[in-house]
């Protein structure tokens, strides 16, 4: 049964029929109830690709998400995919998940391209110099980058934090404050926004002739159990840190933890500020300490990516867009003077 | 460029240049990297239909993801994804993922078998008598489904955990303790999970002649939000309850701080047992009272699904074969003899 035979035996044009299917406004409730009674009695699949040249839509954006049994369900990518979902709603799209371990992401990006059952590609968790972007260059398909890539000269569209202002903000306050021994519990090392984060603690640094110091810094995924660990050795180091920047309120979760069971009280003993992606499950105004953040919402920017790469499909964005986000500075009570 | 014209350019079989386009281990590296770097440059994007038919594998499953601006991300969807998705790439499969209003799912469901672009369906988030299963078993595709739907007759298959047994069992531990005015913190209302934790409760109470009373039970969001809502209004009571089940560890985070803010010692003054879905992020045995808890871990059941759903595309699996998980229950901290 092809579209032609299900619009014979309905006695309606293809092109009826296939609106129907995708659920057009333009086809009336009765004659929609009517096709897609008939396709269900029919057990009627049609191909993919000629219902989009027949419909003119796909409406599909594909995306690598990284999975291997080792891998933590990541609170972060959720975030960022309710706002990406719920934009994808709005206009109609759906969403090709490849899950891959870390390392496949550029076959996978190959076939989901080369499966032709994808419009555009949403690129993710980029590290410096990222082969992926290169290779989305010369491959014939809308993308967006979410984030940017350290190294990779030229212009490609992006939507991204700027990283390196909001650690220096934070950096600069922590100094005003009368903070020098400055500690950072980062993302994973190479992965681009780790390293900006970390280029603008060393600018505030530098700044007032001071240094990261290597053993103050820690590079771990942005889990709870990460943030406990990294915290734990940072204090029991000889000379250990009077304030530490945090790269996700999940790793602040964690290091807190390990500042109360070293008997130290948060915002007095010592400072703490970590970013917020704005994660409503943790939200840093209601820890137990109030947390001083760098906010910029994940999701706010799914919603906006998803409006750019669709209108990117659809031609109505050209050229190489690049969004550069503000974080906010939010001052709470994690944050006081330097212990003398 | 179609599949044949791009195997005569290369001087190849159109198998050997689609098992190369699609990772095959028969194709050797060398004549793989060819044919990816001729399909890139000649923009050749084969029919899905098609390549799937070359191929014996199209390898995706479609899920309809709950998705609108008001809606949270949802942590838990996140941890069952990690799941499916560990096992999905483990066996080349990808997602096709709807995002969908709440209430549309089924149209969404239509539309994912009429597309041709899934091998096999996904279903959660089950409602009691959930139109959803009836529509599965009218369509032509592989399905399986997560959790249950009390009211549907008949034989469907399915993975869930025994919510009414782990529910009455931590209620029975609450009893032994002594608690007679005992509160739930549940899931949303109508949900089939929801509705058989609250039997389980209503169970172990009828046997000992108690009620569970309609004013100790909040039906919300499973949000960190909800949770300290919910147990304020249950403190503020006349007679509060000593002790309160909750749905989540995510409604227990926040049904924590309303017992700190009230000034109550947890274990002591009210006793907590929350069902843990084992998320990383909040770990039972971390709060600074342990809980005791229900547990089953959503990304095992993430595995198991995929494990099956796959086998049923196969033609692994047949029949309707219904799997029910036991929950454990573990007793830690938050919960002790009921007050004088």
């Amino acid at each position: 049964m092809n579209l032609r035979q299900l619009a014979e035996l309905l006695g309606l044009s293809q092109t009826t029929v296939s609106r129907a299917l995708n659920g057009y406004p333009e086809v009336n409730r009765a004659t929609r109830e009517r096709v897609l009674k008939a396709a269900e009695e029919t057990g009627y699949r049609p191909n993919a690709a000629a219902q989009r040249l027949a419909t003119g839509r796909a409406g599909s954006i594909g995306l690598v998400m990284p999975a291997a049994p080792d891998y933590y369900a990541d609170i972060h990518f959720a975030e960022f995919l309710s706002g990406l979902g719920e934009e994808a709603a709005r206009r109609d799209f759906h969403f090709v998940l490849m899950p891959k371990k870390p390392g496949e992401e550029e076959d996978a990006l190959r076939w989901l391209v080369a499966s032709g059952s994808v419009d555009g590609i949403y690129l993710a968790y980029m590290q410096a110099n990222d082969p992926r972007i290169t290779l989305m260059q010369s491959l014939r398909i809308p993308y967006l980058v979410h984030g940017r890539s350290i190294g990779i000269e030229g212009d490609y569209p992006y939507l991204d934090v700027d990283n390196e202002a909001a650690f220096r903000d934070a950096t600069n306050l922590l100094l005003e404050l009368g903070h020098r021994r400055i500690g950072l519990l980062n993302g994973p090392g190479g992965v681009d926004f780790t390293i900006r984060r970390k280029a603008g603690v060393e600018a505030a640094l530098a700044a007032k002739g001071l240094a990261l110091e290597a053993d103050q810094t820690r590079h771990t995924a942005m889990t709870d159990e990460f943030g406990f660990r990294g915290m734990k050795e940072l204090l029991e180091q000889p000379s250990p840190p009077t304030a530490v920047l945090c790269a996700s309120t999940v790793l602040a979760l964690g290091a807190i933890r390990a500042v109360n069971q070293a008997g130290l009280r948060l915002g007095r003993d010592i400072s703490l500020i970590a970013h917020d992606d704005v994660l409503p499950l943790l939200k840093p105004e209601d820890f137990s300490v109030p947390l001083t953040t760098t906010r910029s919402s994940l999701r706010a920017a799914g919603v906006r990516i998803g409006q750019r790469l669709i209108d990117r499909i659809k031609g109505l964005e050209t050229g190489p867009e690049q969004e550069l986000w503000k974080a906010e500075l939010i001052v709470r009570n994690s944050t006081g003077a330097a212990p003398r």
